[in-house]
């Protein structure tokens, strides 16, 4: 951690702007409120009807549809959008960054929005791409909440010669947010997201899609049993349209090489099916119990079984359902 | 729903005999003695030290390692083993079967238990193959809870010819357990299965292998940062198995066209991927999303963000959680 050259100030920061206000930037928004991380919140989104519901819960001190007219004397300026959006806002709002501002973005893949970004940012500006995994299937302003950082990792992928002091505002942000902080390159980041999250999606939306359009057993049927497993994907392929698609497009060639090593795998493991080689099936399917332990005991999932969802169910056993 | 020729009396049945006291028999132990829906309940397992263990729960009132002992005098008889022993549990059953008592099993395939089980009936036992659609990624006898059954599926597969008479008191017995019951073929309950439960495990299975092989991204990477999709499959992953071994080497066909069709979407998707379709990603990420909102709307899913993890995390926004 580098040395703090100056105390920390409550709030950390005069002014934040979050352009783009659904699920993370509604978050942060109410995150920063409650932590009181900022002395005024603007937020600026291109859809004025997500704008006026964003006014309409008080997510913010002023409102813009306008993004340069929101970062106007921001000290942090916090873009939380489609990936594929982020050269067009970074364009937008340039000239109106304050010297000294810190530039930052929450978007999943990190070699395209420094690509698209970095040709903007004015000298003087901190550009440090970040990176919180955290969310949920839903999206839009009423999804957000202020605990959705909580216990999650924000990785950042600072470019060569970023400045510490900058570096540790942010990360003291974030860390006030909820987050545990992480360093990384942007290649590893991508590559590392690629299997963790991408790929994840990616097969969620297939399997879902490859059960609808299946004759032989009705969409109906799928629906009714679909607690003995495909439920499951269901949550990942619930996600936000625009923005995996956005992904998909903007982190191809890690993806495309995650899809292959899958693939490969499915082919070996079809194999083993058809030929009833009963001791690899049980061997995989022994060696990948192991691994949901580890996340557990790593603080990344509940150890409730059935994700807890009958605790939701019926309250009344959520007691015993975290005991297990 | 068959004419009920008398009335069914209380309890359901004077002596439950249950082959098999993991996940799926000891709930059904726990809700048989919650509903008192049996006089008496004998419990039969091969290994001493999980008979022993259901003893210590005190989840029946005789206890036998001998399935033919545990049977005798029963007019239920549950099989709940996984489904590759349940040639070798008839065989051994059948000679102690009482004449006129209900035969079933809990089984994840139904052709192939049908020809284990079918050929070892004694004359004037009704045999009527079941399979209850519930189930936690959990094992062993102290994995099951009374309210596993509560508003899931319990699908017969009756062979033709099948009393209606012992059909309905098994019906009824499901029902009391709290499941909702639906009757179809084997064979299509077999194509059904393979789709909602085997290729969701598959799946999982195979991308938790994927990505514990890598070496490009660390195993202690994929842990911290698996709840950005991640961790959801690591569930399904973390099933029985000698359980799942024997699905796939029992349900072979059905799970082979089901994979094809999968694989067949996923290059349809890669290649989408690397030749930049969006339109076709965004119109196969919107069509997903509908299909979560019906297995919500059907009662097969709770609305709650994230599973409702957060619930089980943070039990003080438990009523927040359920509003959403």
């Amino acid at each position: 951690m580098p040395h703090r050259s100056k105390p920390l100030s409550d709030p950390l920061f005069n002014k934040i702007a979050l352009i783009g206000i659904g699920l993370i930037g509604s978050s942060l928004a109410r995150v920063v409120r409650r932590e009181k991380l900022a002395g005024h919140i603007a937020i600026s989104t291109r859809s004025a009807a997500t704008l006026k519901r964003a006014e309409e819960l008080r997510l913010g001190d002023s409102y813009f549809v306008d993004p340069g007219d929101a970062v106007r004397g921001a000290d942090l300026i916090i873009i939380s959008v489609p990936v594929g959006s982020s050269g067009e806002v970074a364009q937008a709002i340039a000239p109106a960054l304050k010297p000294g501002a810190i530039l930052t973005d929450v978007g999943s893949t990190k070699r395209s929005v420094i690509a698209q970004v970095e040709p903007h940012v004015p000298e003087g500006v901190h550009f440090i791409p970040g990176h919180p995994l955290a969310g949920t299937e839903k999206s839009g302003p009423d999804a957000g909440f202020a605990d959705l950082f909580e216990n999650r990792w924000c990785i950042f992928t600072p470019l060569p010669g970023t400045d510490t002091e900058a570096l540790e505002r942010l990360s003291e942000f974030w860390r006030r947010c909820g987050s545990n902080i992480d360093t990384m390159d942007a290649e590893h980041h991508d590559m590392v997201l690629a299997i963790v999250s991408h790929l994840p999606h990616i097969i969620a939306y297939n399997i879902v899609g490859t059960a609808d359009d299946l004759q032989a057993v009705t969409k109906t049927e799928v629906i009714k049993y679909s607690a003995s497993g495909f439920r499951d994907f269901t949550r990942l392929a619930a996600s936000d349209p625009t923005m995996w698609r956005d992904v998909c497009l903007h982190n191809r060639d890690a993806i495309l090489e995650m899809l292959a090593r899958f693939s490969e795998d499915l082919s070996s493991l079809q194999r083993a099916i058809r030929w009833g080689d009963g001791d690899k099936l049980f061997d995989l399917f022994t060696r990948t119990r192991a691994i949901r332990r580890s996340i557990i005991e790593a603080g990344q999932e509940i150890d409730a079984p059935d994700f807890g969802r009958q605790a939701v169910e019926h309250p009344q056993g959520l007691d015993q359902v975290k005991k297990s």
